[in-house]
C-alpha cells in the first residue's frame, strides 16, 4: 500500500487557491491513501465565529467534500484532510475521509487545544475505524495525540493506519508518535503544515515535519519543517496486525485491563 | 525534594556484596527519595525456579528488607529497589519502597517481559500511591512502560514522582518516558543497571541510562550508559499537581472519558 502526506501552507481565508493547490499537488500522486493537515483549506486563526462561519462548510454537503470525492475518485486515492465544519449552530474541527468508491467518513475532534475552545465544539461522536482496501483506518486531528487514549482506542478497534491531519506549533508530538506506534504497534502518518499566521496580533508558526512511522517505532520518512511537500511510502498494512513486541510479549495479550478501570473513574 | 538514582552493576548471585555495594553508595548521598534498579541484587538471568527460590526473599519478613528499612531511617531517605519475592509457591518481580519511619510499600510487576514469564507470576494487586513527606510517590517496573494505562493511571491516582527501577535492554523506554511525563505531566526516575549477564547461552546487556525527568517532559539528569553511578536533583513536586499544558489545556480537565471505555472492553 503506497501511502504518504501532502505536507500544505494554506493562506489563511483563500479556500479556492488552497484547494487549487492541494488539488494540483494530489494530481502529480500516486498514491492509495493521502493525508492533509488540519484545517487546510481555511487556514487556523479566525478572529471569531463570524468569520468561522463564513469558511466553514457543512457535511456532507458542502463544495468541498464534493470537489475532493471527485478527486478521489478521479485519482483512485483515498483522502484525508481536516476542514471546519458547520453543523445547525455548531462548528466542528473535523477531519473527513474520502474514498474512490464515494464514501465520506467524519471524525470530531475530541480534544480541542488552546483558543479552539473559543470557537469549535468539542467532539461528540466516537472513535472508529473504516475499512479502506482491506486495510482498518484510524482518524484523529492534531492535539488528539497527547491523550494516549486516542491511538490506543482506535488500535484496540483494529486500526493498521493512523491518520493524523495535524496543525503543530509545539515540538512534542512528533516525538510522540514514535511512542504511540511502538506502544500500540501501529502505522501513524502526521500531516503537519508550514508557514505562519498572524491574526489578532497573535502570530503562530507551524512546524512542518509531517512524517509516517511504522509499528517498530521507526520513521519511515519525514518532510522539511518549512515547506510543502508531499511523499509516499510504500508499507505493509499487515505488520500492524501482528502485536508482538517480542516472541513473548503480544500487546494486546499483555494487557492487564482487570487493573486498568481507573482510567475511566478519575 | 531531592530525589535521584542509584545505577548499578549487580553481579549475578551474590546478594550480600550487591548490598554492600549499594549501600555504600547511599551512605555517601544526602537525598530525600531514591531509586534502585530492578532485581538490583540478585541480577536478573536466573537460570531456572531453583536458582530463583535460593535468592527470592519473603516480604516483609526477607533480610535485604530489613537491611533497607534500616538504612531508610539512618539516612532519612525514602528507598525504592527492585526485588526478587518468593510469596508461598510464587514468584513476583516486585518494588518496594522502604520510609525513615519504618513504611514498607510492596508492588508487583504487572507486564512482565520476555523470559520472565517462565518465573515470575504477574502482579496481582492494584496500582497505588504512597503519600512520602506530602509527595505522591508511584511505583511502576522496567517493562511496564510500554503501557500507557500504568503511568496514566498512577497519575490520576494523584502520583506526582513516577519511581521506575528498571533492567532495560532495548533503546525505547528512555525516549517513551519524555512522553510519559508530558502526557501526565509527572515526574518520573527511570534507574536502570549497566552491564553484560551470561547464563543458558543467552548474554543480556543493560543500557544504564537512568534519568529523571520533569512534568515538561525535560530529561533533567541523565546517567552513562556503562558505570555505576548515582545521581541526585533538586526538584518541586508541586509541580506535577499543575496538569496545564497550556493556559487553555488541563490535561485532566479536557480527558473525554466518556469516549475511552474501549480500554476496557477490547
Amino acid at each position: 500500500m503506497r501511502v504518504g502526506f501532502v505536507q500544505l501552507e494554506p493562506v489563511f481565508g483563500q479556500k479556492d487557491a488552497n484547494i487549487k493547490k492541494a488539488t494540483q499537488m494530489i494530481d502529480k500522486i500516486d498514491a492509495d491513501l493521502l493525508v492533509l493537515p488540519e484545517l487546510c483549506f481555511t487556514g487556523y486563526l479566525f478572529k471569531d465565529k463570524d468569520e468561522l462561519e463564513n469558511l466553514a462548510e457543512k457535511i456532507p454537503d458542502g463544495p468541498t467534500v464534493e470537489h475532493f470525492l471527485n478527486l478521489a475518485k478521479k485519482r483512485n486515492v483515498g483522502i484525508v484532510f481536516g476542514i471546519a465544519e458547520r453543523c445547525e449552530n455548531n462548528f466542528y474541527n473535523s477531519a473527513c475521509m474520502v474514498t474512490p468508491e464515494g464514501e465520506l467518513f467524519l471524525y470530531r475532534k475530541l480534544h480541542l487545544f488552546m483558543e479552539e475552545k473559543d470557537l469549535f465544539k468539542s467532539g461528540d461522536k466516537k472513535l472508529f475505524v473504516i475499512d479502506f482496501k482491506g486495510t482498518k483506518i484510524g482518524l484523529m486531528i492534531c492535539f488528539d495525540w497527547i491523550f494516549p487514549e486516542v491511538v490506543r482506542i482506535l488500535s484496540l478497534k483494529g486500526a493498521q493506519i493512523i491518520c493524523h491531519p495535524s496543525n503543530l506549533i509545539l515540538p512534542y508530538c512528533q516525538n510522540a508518535m514514535v511512542t504511540r506506534c511502538l506502544e500500540n504497534r501501529v502505522f501513524a502518518i502526521t500531516t503537519n503544515r508550514t508557514g505562519k499566521e498572524r491574526r489578532n496580533e497573535k502570530e503562530l508558526h507551524f512546524i512542518g515535519s509531517s512524517q509516517v512511522i511504522d509499528p517498530s517505532g521507526n520513521v519511515i520518512t519525514k518532510a522539511s519543517s518549512d515547506h510543502e511537500e508531499a511523499r509516499v511510502v510504500k508499507i505493509d498494512p499487515d505488520l500492524a496486525k501482528d502485536k508482538k513486541f517480542t516472541p513473548q510479549n503480544d500487546l494486546w495479550e499483555d494487557r492487564r485491563i482487570d487493573f486498568y478501570s481507573e482510567i475511566l473513574t478519575k
